[in-house]
Parts: structure tokens; C-alpha cells; sequence
């Protein structure tokens, strides 16, 4: 069999519908210790510093895999991801993702879950802070799980900010507002998306209504951070998709040696507990933050589904 | 520009003579800094465990990448290693290299390296224990670079050591020998290779001629190692190629604790310093011992040099 190989421009076509449920899979799958997630590899070599997530799946198949990235090359138009995956029964090569596109989408579907599990029912108002690539496929996965009168979308870079509106008011039905500060698209919001790079805090504690679903995708170290503790202090619940994760980067967190770390849920337990709700069980008073960090082997598991649903495709 | 990929089928074209020149190189670029080659990574997925091996050359070409292969799959015969290659100015995908065949050829040719710079020139007796595919290169490279009158070949599996032997003889032009015992192959030998997976040592110092060089591919841990510390200590000079990688194993290795390990010099050195120079320097009387740990970035040097290669002959 010749080798599978998917670029970009099949990555393209994947609706986030799908990612989002391939990833509510891999949830369960993991909670079921089906998905094998540990902390992340780096290697430094002065002019590249690649970073593996290594994962492996045993149900609904035996694979052992990875993605690879050069942290130095993130804002490259041309740089590669690549994800590999393995047979785990005799280590022939099952196929090779190439662009970058696989890790946004599967960083947005694990948003995505996030809010689907997290968030209250009846949201009106979606605030989005970036409008980067991950900011993207965040509100592509938000606007697949729930309903969103107005999307408020916020940005320093204004000309980004305009160019990234104009083009999400295109690919989606939905009031997709450009505002003139982080406040403004967070203090309205149901559910609010920080999707940025930013080392210091783009959101205050005081600006949030009661009963905010967060989704945090940037940093989040004590150096740098895109949210603060005033907002760690003010969630009622605390949950994270990479428990592993959350321990390899120890003393580095923001949150080590906050007694809010010792809270974090993992999203795994709650999407296993609560098999196709859908935030059902929030108090309308919970305000919760997610705290993104990567599962690994989720890309390996969305690698192998759109391998295989291509290939059912084509029979 | 189409993905470049290289599988066994066209590394198996590339001659010993040409990986030894290009390993030649790459330990010069070390020297000189060019070639970056951290100690290799592991990620144990229960089902698998994947091992990194990651470098970067800034001479003469700027390339970020890496080697994978799952550790448990290592006896699988349809198991995949992976070499990518990316641009470190860029990020993008220079190529793939997707067979276990590349690696195998380049520790064969630092091997071939490590004798051509350590052994003694007149060479008339080879002693390979070992029987595997590293027991090939091995050879291969060794009579790349230096002639042999006879070789003694000793394997503990019978079958698998005839039919090695008669598989050398259809490749190379020379009296290959099986021998009946690791001594035999030992005791004459002016260069003596062990390429084993054994957890015990395979030779003793007492069986060796005065002035022999060996290289020891296998196994180098205090609880598992084919070459005992009576060897080290016969030895009058200790290289390895990986310094990096010598130290990243630290309290594991045979040597920690012996003062031989403060001795142990790095061949990048000494062939940066013996120019084109084939072990001329050498006492009669020395015996070396060569610990190839394998130094990372080889990989990625010997496959950049293999692309481009391939592409002029394609022009």
C-alpha cells in the first residue's frame, strides 16, 4: 500500500463538526486509558528547537505516533508539522500529516468540547480575544456546539483585527462584531475565547458576568500569561485537557503554588462522566475556566480518523 | 516543489564509501561547530517507545530534523524509522526518509570512520561478532576503508551466522570465515568489530592481539553491555562519538565510576585534527576501543547529502 500522506488542502476540508466529536472520542478514549498522553519532548539545537508530542492509542486501534514542530518557525507562512503515525503491532508507517493545519483544527476541537461541556446551554454572546489561526478554528469550534447571537471579536493589531472579521463574517451566519477593546468583547460574553500570545493579561477579573465559560489557549506561565490569578481566583471550577501536561511544567505555571491547582479538573473525567451532555450540569453561577494545554496523542487520534474516513471516502 | 521521500529501496543504491566520506564530514562540522547534536530523547507510550535522536546543521546547508524509531519494534521487520528534515530558515519540509535502512548505514559509517582514524593501516585479520544488520554495516564500512585477507564472523545462532556469511561472500571479495567461537574471531583479529544485542560480554581482554582496534555497537549499561570493563582497561585510548550522548546516559553506563571515562576522547576531534589523515598516528602498540553511541545529527547530515545527491543525478 503506498504511504498516506495528507497536506493542508485535505486538512482544509475537515468540518470541525467531525474534529469536535473525534475529539470528545479521544476524551473518553482517554479517560478509559485507551489514549496514552504524557508531557511533551524538547529538543534545543540553537537554530531550531522542535517540540514532539508523543501519544498512542490502543482502542479503537493500536497506534504509537507523534507531531513535531519548530517552536522558532511558528510564525513562518511556510513552515511544517509533522505527524506521524505508527502500526503499534509492527511499526510500519500508517500515514504522515505535513501542514500545520491538523494540530489548529485539533487544538479548536478540543476547545470546542471544552465549551460543549463546560459552558451553559443558553449563550447569546461569544467575546474573542486574537485573531490569529488558533483564534480561527476557537470560534469555528465554539460556533459548532453552540448558538451565538453576536460574536465579539477583539485584537490589538487592528488591521488584523478587520481583515480577520471580515473574513470570519464570510465563512460564518452569525453577527460577528469588531470592537475596540478586550473589555468590550469580554463583558457581555457567555462565553469568552483568549486565543492570543501575549505574555501579560488581556482580560480583568472585574470586567466577566457571572456564569462565563473561559477557554485560555496562550500562555500561561508565571512569566507570562494571557490570563491572570485575579481570574483563576474568580472561576469556580478549574479544568484542563492535559493533567501530564499541567505536571511536566510544574514550578513554571502560573498557578504553582496557588491552592486553585490542586482543583483542576481533567476534562477526560467530566466528557467520560457525562456522556453526550452537554453542560447540563453547571450551576447557572459556575464560572469556569479551561485551561488548554494539548492533550498529546489527540493529534495522532485525529490523524488516524481522517486517514481512515479519506480512504472510506474513496472505496 | 514536490516532498522529496527516500525509502530503503534508494538508500539501499548509496555505497559505504560515499556514507563513510559524508560521516567524515559531518564529525569535521562538528568540530567546527556546525553540526548541533544534543543527547536523544525518549517518550515511553507503553505500546511503543520512541526515541528521537535530534540535530541541526549549520554547514553547509541550515537543516533542523530528526530520527524516530519505536525502541519495541526494533526486530520488526516491517517497522518504520523516520529522518525529516526541515529548513531551519523557513520550517519548511526539505524530506522524509522513511526506512530503517539510513540509520543502519550511518552507524555502519562512523564505524568505518572510527577505523579508518583509529585502526592500524595494515590490517590483515577482521573479527566481527555479530550477525544482524548492524553486523553488516559494520562490515561493509570497515572494508570500505581498509583491506582485509581474512574475516572471522562468530554469531551464537548458527543458522543465522551461516547464513550471514554466505550472504557477505556474495557481496564482497574476500575470505569471510565462520568461525565456531566469539575467541576464535577475537584472537587474530587486527580490527575486531562487536555489533551484538547481548547483555553480557562477548569477548575478554585476554583473547586480544596486541595493538587491535574494536568498535562496540551494542549495548554499553552497567547491567547490560557486550564488552567488559577488562576491555576498557586494556585499552590504551577510549573515543566515542557522542560525548553529548555519554554524558546524557551518565550513572547507566559501564563506565560511570571508572577513571577511563574521564579519558575518553571524541573522534570529531580527531578527524578535524588528522585532516584526511587514516590512523597513521596510532603506536603499534596501542589497542582503541570505539563506543559508538551515535551521534546525532548524522542522520540528518547523511540524508540532506542523499537528497541533494539524488536530485543532481536527476538533472
Amino acid at each position: 500500500m503506498a504511504l498516506r500522506i495528507l497536506t493542508d488542502e485535505e486538512i482544509q476540508t475537515v468540518s470541525m463538526k467531525l474534529a469536535v466529536d473525534c475529539m470528545a472520542d479521544a476524551f473518553r478514549q482517554h479517560a478509559a486509558g485507551n489514549l496514552v498522553a504524557p508531557g511533551r519532548l524538547t529538543s534545543d539545537v540553537n537554530i531550531g528547537q522542535l517540540v514532539f508530542t508523543v501519544g498512542a492509542t490502543t482502542a479503537p486501534h493500536r497506534v504509537v505516533g507523534f507531531r513535531c514542530y519548530d517552536f522558532q518557525q511558528l510564525s513562518s507562512p511556510r513552515r511544517a508539522e509533522l505527524t506521524v503515525l505508527l502500526d503499534a503491532d509492527d511499526g510500519h508507517l500508517l500515514g504522515i500529516v505535513t501542514g500545520p493545519l491538523l494540530g489548529a483544527l485539533r487544538t479548536g476541537a478540543i476547545g470546542g468540547v471544552a465549551i460543549d461541556h463546560l459552558a451553559r446551554r443558553d449563550t447569546e454572546t461569544l467575546g474573542l480575544i486574537g485573531a490569529g489561526y488558533q483564534a480561527r478554528t476557537q470560534l469555528a469550534a465554539a460556533l459548532a456546539v453552540r448558538s451565538f447571537n453576536t460574536v465579539r471579536v477583539f485584537s490589538r493589531d487592528q488591521q488584523k483585527r478587520q481583515q480577520f472579521t471580515d473574513q470570519m463574517r464570510s465563512q460564518f451566519d452569525c453577527d460577528i462584531q469588531e470592537v475596540e477593546t478586550a473589555r468590550h468583547a469580554a463583558e457581555e460574553a457567555d462565553v469568552l475565547i483568549c486565543a492570543t500570545t501575549s505574555s501579560h493579561p488581556v482580560i480583568e477579573a472585574r470586567w466577566l458576568k457571572p456564569g462565563v465559560h473561559i477557554n485560555t489557549i496562550g500562555p500561561k506561565f508565571k512569566g507570562s500569561h494571557e490570563v491572570g490569578l485575579d481570574v483563576a481566583g474568580l472561576a469556580t471550577r478549574l479544568v484542563t485537557d492535559s493533567s501530564a501536561q499541567l505536571e511536566a511544567d510544574g514550578e513554571t505555571l502560573l498557578l504553582h503554588g496557588m491552592p486553585q491547582l490542586d482543583c483542576v479538573e481533567d476534562l477526560s473525567t467530566i466528557v467520560a462522566s457525562q456522556g453526550g451532555g452537554t453542560g447540563d450540569h453547571r450551576l447557572a453561577t459556575d464560572t469556569t475556566l479551561f485551561i488548554s494545554l494539548g492533550l498529546a496523542g489527540t493529534e495522532v487520534f485525529l490523524a488516524k480518523r481522517l486517514m481512515d474516513s479519506m480512504e472510506d471516502g474513496l472505496q
